[in-house]
């Protein structure tokens, strides 16, 4: 059953207070744990890769990588209607996605040359949830961003099946995509592996994708050793409606969210007690005890709520939707208005469903090409600039106690001819 | 004394074998302590972040937060000659981060509306190391680029003198840049303090600047509570530089770098015996022993290993500099010509110099707006754009098995009326 709150005479901070979700990953126990896997494998590496692959997922996948000749197989067994639809959907990721490329860019100011150049990362690992289902659409979501963003080497690691083997849509995918390095490896191990890598699994640059809280967390131990994107842990929708929304849509919007379960949340905030009642019926089953109906005072209400909370997608389900927009302050993915479905994105509307959860939309974005570049700045100056500059540098230098950079610019001020 | 290493027969991997520098914030020591202390503020607050304060800086300052007329009082007092330094340095920072900013965009597609709207975070926290010296430089290249990406809120932490006070030339910077939060509070347990929140430091959404190796270990720590930037551990400079540099500035370069002491790494690659023999002689004292003069086949090899090593700095000395940089792959900050020695983008060129150390160039960037930047994705899709995305849409959600999204997409295409 759905949860209930009316939250009119209720302080912003303290709605979300009540909304608490669960941010498993950062818990004591979920970090130590993560921790010895993380460390067996950095010692021991593929020997302790497959020992807690077959302690956790009950198959010992052999061999480890996948061969390309599978890839190929599941790619071609494609039917032809999902194939298409796979197509749609790395189209318009990529469209998307080469649109907020950052390119490479010089500046000149008083004979001093200075820009950054933008490079992609050489080797970037990808990890893409398994175990009670698949989810081929995450590879889209991930790789498509990275090949946009230029990374030649991607690999890809994803927990087995009960056959030991991984599942044969991802495959297809990454064959669709060109994807060659595909490992048969999940859990905190498959991302330790790809940290320090193992005999098998070549270590790479950064780590992005989805996974439950161990994965999670495993980004976490090894950030720092490696890259890694911004956490990612169970689903979360807040759909903002008022009495122009249709019940029985929002309904399907909220059940939509929730039926990810595994600490999945939905949350509507309506100022429209007819809508929350219209809805409330319509909840059913599981998924339901993850969604709370909230009573708000009105819309400004609902957004400061919103922007507190910062969840990974806002619906805007309510008259004078686009204007809302301008308004929210955090959130990983807006949808805006009736027409514009979550579900549309999470498959294929172009922006990447790997998504800022549990608050830290508040500091993190959207999986996109910035995780797969870095900028590397530089300067070049001419004498002249240098004669400009020199004397405030050696000032500040020599404030600082650093004798040896002060002198490293003035012995180019002095010799003129040089 | 400087280390000599004969490179020319060396493969570049084993070459970034012999010189790997130190990357303390990683070991498990440094881990470890750094956890309790994390924990200890997050529970204990203020009461914990002024112990530890006391443990390891000698001193409980009272009170914690800078008040104000402190702030202006070293405003007031910084001579005019540093102020005017200062005041150019904050305006060529300024103008490099206004340049590299990103934007808010949309495009249209087939009736769907996609966009991204970029925004600055609310508030972010700042470290500037003290202890052995004071870094003002830092927090200009810290605070300007969150300035300039829009941040309001912005509060420093700095560890207090031995008089139990923030140094006063930092606390002028503070005042030139209009910051009023300025805590004398150090090491892991500001970290935490920022982190978390305490009584008197209110939380904040992202943690930038560098530190010592507790305070890098510290922020790898929080990561995932809130934001944290790349690590920023022991200075690094890779001179590259053939028989056209002149001996005595490349020794001054070296120096200027190793100066820094406490695990810094200086390395010239050069396939000039004689400018290796030349700079030899010019090294002394305690930061030569932080240089290590390597001699290489060529320019080539140089290029090979400093982007295998990824140091944060590389300085190119040597004929068709221009031409080197579009070779340089991995690397905080590129100088390129010898009119560019490095101290002048430590203080004052433009790009930040807190800058990813380590070999974290690999997938890191210089300190920018982007740290203190979120991207809001979104989507307004079209009654047409629905119509010919959404049964690609449904296909696929169905295949992952998630009726409920494919139900919340064909809702809106079957009502043609709604």
């Amino acid at each position: 059953m759905a949860a209930r709150l009316d939250a009119r005479g209720l302080d912003a901070r303290e709605v979300v207070r009540r909304l608490r979700r669960p941010r498993g990953f950062l818990s004591r126990e979920v970090r130590a744990a993560v921790r010895q896997v993380v460390e067996e494998v950095r010692e021991r590496g593929d020997e302790a890769l497959l020992e807690y692959g077959e302690r956790f997922d009950g198959v010992r996948p052999d061999p480890l990588r996948v061969p390309r000749e599978e890839i190929e197989r599941a790619r071609a067994a494609l039917p032809g209607e999902l194939a298409e639809a796979f197509r749609t959907a790395i189209e318009n990721v990529r469209r998307f996605h080469e649109r907020e490329l950052d390119r490479s860019w010089e500046l000149e100011r008083g004979g001093a040359r200075l820009g950054q150049r933008v490079r992609p990362l050489r080797r970037a690992g990808i990890y893409v949830p398994g175990g009670h289902g698949a989810y081929p659409s995450t590879l889209v979501m991930t790789a498509v961003p990275a090949q946009v963003a230029g990374v030649e080497e991607l690999c890809v690691c994803t927990p087995p099946g009960p056959d030991g083997r991984a599942n044969p849509r991802l495959l297809a995918v990454a064959g669709l995509l060109g994807i060659g390095e595909v490992y048969a490896a999940g859990g905190a191990q498959a991302v330790a592996a790809m940290a320090f890598g193992t005999e098998s699994v070549p270590r790479v640059d950064k780590i992005v994708g989805p996974g439950n809280d161990y994965v999670t967390a495993a980004k976490l131990e090894v950030f720092g050793e490696v890259g890694v994107d911004a956490p990612q842990g169970p689903s979360e929708l807040v759909v903002v409606a008022d009495g122009s929304a249709r019940p029985e849509r929002v309904a399907l919007d909220l059940m939509a969210q929730a039926e990810h379960l595994s600490g999945a949340t939905s949350v509507l905030l309506t100022p429209s007690g007819a809508l929350a009642s219209g809805v409330e019926p319509l909840l059913s089953g599981r998924p339901s005890e993850h969604i709370t109906l909230v009573l708000v005072r009105d819309l400004e209400q609902a957004l400061e709520i919103s922007n507190l909370y910062a969840p990974e997608h806002v619906h805007l389900n309510c008259e004078g939707a686009g204007a809302a927009l301008e308004r929210v302050e955090a959130a990983g993915l807006v949808a805006v208005g009736d027409l514009s479905p979550v579900a549309l994105s999470d498959y294929a509307a172009g922006p990447s469903h790997a998504l800022p959860t549990g608050g830290t939309a508040r500091w993190a974005s959207a999986l996109g090409t910035h995780d797969f570049l870095t900028r590397i700045n530089h300067m070049r100056f001419s004498r002249e600039a240098l004669r400009e500059l020199g004397p405030h540098v050696e000032r500040l230098a020599r404030m600082e106690g650093f004798e040896n950079h002060a002198a490293s610019v003035a012995a180019r001020r002095e010799k003129e001819e040089g």
